[in-house]
């Protein structure tokens, strides 16, 4: 039974777990710091696939299924999948739906797809609504690339503010408590969702998506901690993704503007840790599978090794597409939070 | 509370009222059967905005304030808006949910995202995730055609089986029991929801969605009578939106190849009925606007005249896109279902 409090902050009272998790990732992304944390590296990222395409709808359906094999169920014992990812009409997400036959919900938050797919499977196992939900979005360099930006072949010169499109995908098993499958412990609890409302600052820059990104993370991490009546310090760590290394400046200056105190230390980004400075990725990693990947792959472990307490992890998204981008419109963007809790019971 | 039944249903138990409804709609549409349903008739299709990208927006920002302003509601009184369109990562959506600063959910589900929707936003008004929720959905002749199809201009010949975009958004006003405005009479409450998975036939022509989609919504309305434990009987009318006259007749093949008996007569689809024979709309209407005004003038406006008691609405969406098509890929569906029963409390 969950409880809506405050302006945009819900309270899932019975505390759904998120009981597996699996990452995979290519070779790029193994070569960063975290490369050590995900499951599976992609040898060949078109995965024997003909199409850039249909290999992040196959690294999608295998995330799934290696989620799901890691706690022995089916996918008959799945409610629901919660999917989406970048490619116009999340054809990924439908491609892995359509092989994995689980009842399926489409959604579109850009690179905050992670978070909001946490928060709505959150409310419906909180509800009683499904008894599992799986989460699960991707992202791929080369359907990005070809889809949102220019021809590779063309060469053209990144400015700095670039970020770089992650190729992976990450899925979570969320269960009602009943439903936790035997003997398997669970890295952590959901406990509340901040659901974010879109945000413009009026940037137009497509080259800088953390600019795009950083007024929706302020916002709605303000409002998560007014809503349920916290200070920053409450978490270990408040985890953003994928703002990319100016979005988080800009974000933890909005945040000081606001009044917000808090220990720069402990506010990170998925997108700014998920490569190295040599790795040519200017201010990070973006696109859905970023914080997919960080999350079901380094935090969750972290968690599961008790490293970690509190945790507010939130997705953010830049919303655009190449038609409004084009038309010269300005790009808004979206964050939305969603706490996790060590799971002690 | 929510329950799950069977395998893809879940049970409303607080019943979620819809507290008002509202839909805008085209000339062409205007012109067609279900005109005199419509709230408002747009005099410009463009809405005096540069394109038609914010045309669309703005049509779906206008309707959902309209449906608030019926029962004299501000958005700062709605706690989620659950809403979708066909324009590459949903632009009308974002556009719409920039200006109403609504905590936003993005939905995909093609022209199935109207009872996507209301099957979420259900759930989250049930679970008590959300007291009020908006959810809105649409479609626009021009930005479909521009994205989708070949250029106006090049005038090809539009086979028997396609059928034309409805230029159109609606509304629908969710509410916790508590929650409905005074003095508001709702139209109908939500009791049951049926989540599809999606289905591939391996149907590849882009020019006949009825095809692509009758599968799956034989399949979604089957899981849904076994669940339940009811026969089509139950439902005055069981309404299909927008498998056209092909997937229509398509769908109703299925259905008695399932051994499910059925009234023909109390089976119909949104888009079979948007156009009558004379406007030239070949297999009928499509796109998320077809079935959201529908839902949203005719069924609603049925319903609160006390012409309605159980019906099945079940919308249902093409899973392809521009790229899926040119690659060779087939079109899987999808069709989610939700029950309105006349709100006698």
């Amino acid at each position: 039974m969950s409880k809506h409090i405050g302006e945009s902050t819900v309270e899932l009272t019975s505390r759904p777990r998120i009981s597996s998790w699996s990452a995979t990732a290519g070779q790029k992304e193994n070569e960063g710091p975290l490369g050590h944390t995900f499951d599976l590296i992609l040898d060949d990222d078109l995965l024997g696939q003909n199409t850039w395409e249909l290999a992040e709808a196959a690294m999608l359906r295998d995330t799934v299924r290696r989620c799901l094999d890691k706690v022995k169920l089916q996918t008959t014992d799945i409610d629901m999948l919660l999917s989406g990812d970048l490619i116009n009409q999340i054809m990924a997400a439908h491609f892995c739906a359509r092989e994995l036959s689980i009842p399926f919900l489409g959604l579109y938050g850009a690179c905050s797809t992670m978070s909001e797919s946490l928060a709505l499977g959150g409310m419906l196992v909180d509800s009683g609504a499904a008894r599992r939900a799986v989460c699960a979005v991707s992202s791929h360099f080369s359907t990005a690339e070809r889809q949102y930006r220019s021809p590779l072949e063309q060469g053209g010169q990144r400015p700095a503010s670039a970020q770089w499109t992650v190729t992976g995908a990450g899925a979570a098993l969320l269960c009602g408590k009943e439903y936790i499958p035997e003997a398997v412990k669970p890295a952590a609890a959901l406990t509340h969702a901040t659901i974010g409302r879109v945000v413009d600052y009026g940037v137009k820059d497509m080259a800088n998506m953390g600019a795009v990104m950083a007024p929706a993370a302020a916002d709605t991490l303000a409002k998560h901690l007014r809503d349920i009546g916290r200070t920053a310090d409450y978490y270990d760590e408040i985890i953003t993704g994928d703002l990319g290394k100016v979005g988080r400046e800009l974000m933890l200056e909005l945040l000081s503007e606001k009044g917000i105190k808090f220990d720069p230390k402990r506010v990170w980004d998925c997108g700014a840790r998920i490569f190295s400075p040599e790795q040519d990725a200017h201010a990070g990693g973006s696109g859905c599978g970023c914080s997919a990947v960080t999350l079901n792959g380094y935090i969750l472990n972290r968690f599961a090794k008790g490293e970690l307490n509190h945790v507010a992890f939130m997705a953010t998204g830049a919303l655009l597409n190449s038609t409004s981008v084009l038309q010269g419109e300005t790009i808004p963007g979206i964050a939305h939070l969603v706490v996790l809790e060590r799971d002690l019971k």
